[in-house]
């Protein structure tokens, strides 16, 4: 009798809470936390090629050496591991890097999110997808192109959270151009940590927006959590060709310093900012990774760091970037193998493109640099789902239709069921030959799971796509994300974390005038 | 002097001619009549898992059967070769047809073009681009979708001809549905034969149709080169689940007595036609295309013979076939080295989707039935360029995006370039940290070949795009194809065999009544 008097109660008491539980339950059967991969890495250099590009990075490590701007620290801490500091040249030892870098950064760490079942294990046979990251525009169907707001980005993490193939809520998803350069940082992580409970990362814009994403993550996770734990990775780029700035160090050096983990990623226009050669560039890459890597380990011996290459080919007309191409292509898969060999997880690829709308060359090009993303091993890939227009530009509708294909990849990475149901023999030899197997007992026993589902996808007989409009892929795109929005609901958070949270916030932003720098 | 006033008087005399040469030579310099891979094939199922795979084929072969439909010339060829014949159903003994093919068919073979410099060679690393094949319909941005002619045949031929990314005419490009069922084939292979001078496919409708395109290419090849050598490649679907039927092995038949080759090809829409996981479809397939490939040999031992898949899923709700998903790109890895393993060219893949227009679904799903075909080493490579709305339809616009596709599959085939000038070592040593490679001399140097440039994506910025009209790519495609028209000359061609040709087609035409059977 207890037992149901008191189920009504439950149900009253913690309604909304149990619902959102069983709904994410549900989710759970469907959404893995990242991707685990069962085939071999794609490899595109033989061990001898790879072994070149190893001994050119330790040649241009040598003999020109990394410029390390306005960057005391690193200049003080390189001279005394042996490099030879002269002004802000660096020149390594041959091997220097390579050797502190192996020595003591970790082959692969556990990004931990909110809510646990989220956390994420980045490094391995493992691939992590998070959204496009950067963008001052946003474009959708209807409101066509503006400059995105925190509506847009909160938009953003929340569509992250709601879809089940992207498995990390991203940062900067787009920049809330509508709120001052100086504080928008904390609206950004506040939108991340609140409106999702998946994994995040942090401000790199200035050390002070380092600090403050730590101590924001400290309020949520506790303090304890964050010496013995990564809550935060944050995206450290390089200033190539061979060339890392303060700013950017200075954020690397306050994550490494709470053992928060950074990637540190060589942004490369090949051809400008690098030879216009696929092992030029790779040669190049490697070593300014090798240097900004090795930086971080002085910081702190151990703290997590991830190999990073963005590498995009350019027009040799214009000037301007390209993407989806056969060389940028070629330069992750040779990254991807020199992560491995170093023994780092690899961020590279994503789903980029030049395009500015989501048209098929923006479909081309995203899968054109997903699959090599997926082939080649990449363990954290950002800019999986929404990037336009060489990153400008952050899409609704291209970011359903790119997370539509991580669930797509994500379903290869499982590879050929080889257990009694998937090799369906006794299928095949109880239906004989000429009988269609639409019937089959083992058909209908695999009918729920048998093939992936795309939710954009139109396959319909073309009778039927022209009387519901003739809509391409991207006009029903337009339609899913709004339904997801309209259907968002906020993961849990404890109240009075959150309370606190906002009011050290308001505290913050209190504590000086805004600004636009 | 003679020299001086020979030389107007041949430019006049053959003018046209060397100008085409010319042209020609100029395109040779770009073109490559097919691609050489330098990767390995990428593998999804270890020695193991293929070797059960490969099993599981041979206890279909044995426990199943094939039927051989109305086929009494399969039936004793197989009885004599010690399968077991029961009625129109053949059981074999497990590895027979694995023998039979390993023992004769070649491993790989040469396909003659009327230009020699088109000769394409099928099999081992080499892949070969041909158009699609099939479609009843055609669609263009301007008149939409209807029936395809003879008219757009031709077209497609030209554009097939035109592209330097496709290395093959193609056979049934589009339905010419103007013409009438049992003479279409007269003016599809003509069109081939004159309008084109690269390697194309033969009728399969009717085993009277596959010797009059044998007999055609006598015409223009010589009775004595098709003696000695393959210039017909021709597509033999099988009826799945595990049966081949009379018209189809007719077809076969024909080809292979006269040393021309043929595709043996399940056709599958997996879920339907085979059991809906990817192991028990590359089992089936695996067992039907092993019977086929089997009864070619015994019809002539030695004549050349393509393993072909063709593995879509479908979508469980509606029955339609989806394509660019996970499931058939599996299938396409699998059965790749299960071809590999035979020791037979493999045909599989291409740039399927079941949009009915190129937009964005269209070209995620080609370009992930591309990469798999590309990277699991395909032979042969039909429906390259142009397929729409799961084969039913030729787009003229798809047709340009997807052979931009192919010129990048051929790029990124060459792997990276590891010479001196790819290393691009002294390069970056010049050059130094913060300073742009624009104008370095490397840069200059390789300027003109350094990447893949796209004849259809859009890399301007936003706003160069918006005053050029914010044109999407399949816009921007439809005034590609119309340029590539317009501008079309055709190879040059014996007078006299052309007009032998069409005498004897004339004659054909005449000795019989048109019918739409």
């Amino acid at each position: 009798m207890s037992d149901v008097t008191n189920e009504p109660r439950a149900g009253r008491r913690s309604g909304g809470r149990a619902a959102r539980q069983a709904a994410r339950l549900h989710a759970a059967a469907e959404h893995v936390p990242f991707i685990t991969r069962t085939m071999t890495p794609v490899e595109v250099l033989s061990e001898e090629g790879l072994a070149l590009i190893e001994e050119n990075a330790d040649t241009i490590l040598e003999r020109v050496g990394v410029d390390f701007r306005d960057a005391p620290d690193a200049l003080k801490r390189f001279a005394e591991a042996g490099a030879d500091v002269d002004g802000e040249r660096v020149r390594f030892p041959r091997g220097l890097c390579r050797e502190q870098v192996q020595a003591t950064a970790p082959r692969d760490f556990v990004q931990h999110a909110r809510n646990p079942a989220n956390d994420v294990h980045i490094g391995g046979a493992d691939t992590v997808f998070a959204p496009a990251y950067g963008s001052p525009f946003v474009r959708d169907l209807d409101q066509g192109r503006r400059y995105g707001t925190i509506e847009d980005l909160r938009n953003f993490v929340k569509l992250a959270y709601a879809s089940p193939f992207l498995h990390h809520s991203g940062g900067t998803v787009c920049e809330p151009v509508d709120l001052p350069v100086n504080k928008r940082h904390y609206d950004m992580v506040y939108a991340h940590l609140r409106y999702s409970d998946k994994p995040f990362m942090g401000s790199v814009t200035h050390p002070q927006r380092a600090l403050d994403t730590i101590e924001m993550a400290r309020i949520v996770f506790g303090a304890e959590t964050l010496e013995t734990k990564t809550v935060i990775l944050s995206l450290i780029n390089a200033n190539s060709p061979l060339v890392w700035d303060a700013t950017m160090l200075g954020a690397a050096k306050a994550y490494a310093e709470a053992n928060q983990a950074v990637i540190m990623t060589p942004f490369i226009l090949a051809g400008a900012m690098s030879p216009a050669t696929v092992a030029g560039t790779c040669a190049q890459t490697l070593a300014e990774a090798l240097a900004g890597m090795a930086y971080v380990q002085l910081v702190r011996s151990g703290a997590p760091v991830v190999f990073g290459s963005f590498a995009s080919s350019m027009s040799m007309q214009s000037g301007a970037p390209t993407f989806g191409t056969p060389e940028p292509a070629l330069v992750l898969y040779t990254l991807a193998a020199c992560a491995r060999r170093l023994g780092v997880p690899f961020r590279s690829g994503g789903s980029l493109t030049a395009s500015k709308v989501p048209d098929a060359q923006a479909a081309y090009e995203s899968a054109n640099t997903l699959q090599p993303t997926m082939l080649a091993g990449v363990n954290f890939v950002l800019h999986a789902a929404g990037w336009l227009e060489g990153g400008l530009t952050m899409g609704y509708e291209k970011f359903v239709l790119d997370a539509d294909q991580c669930g797509m990849m994500a379903a290869f990475a499982r590879g050929v069921d080889l257990s009694e149901n998937g090799q369906a023999l006794d299928a095949i030899v109880e239906n004989g030959p000429g009988q269609h197997f639409l019937g089959s007992a083992h058909t209908l026993a695999n009918f729920e799971t048998a093939f992936y589902r795309s939710s954009v996808a139109d396959n319909n007989s073309v009778e039927q796509w022209e009387s519901e409009g003739s809509l391409d892929a991207a006009t029903r795109a337009s339609g899913v994300w709004k339904k997801m929005l309209a259907g968002y609901q906020p993961p849990p958070i404890d109240e009075a974390v959150d309370e606190e949270l906002r009011d050290w916030i308001e505290r913050q932003k209190a504590s000086f005038p805004d600004s636009n720098v």
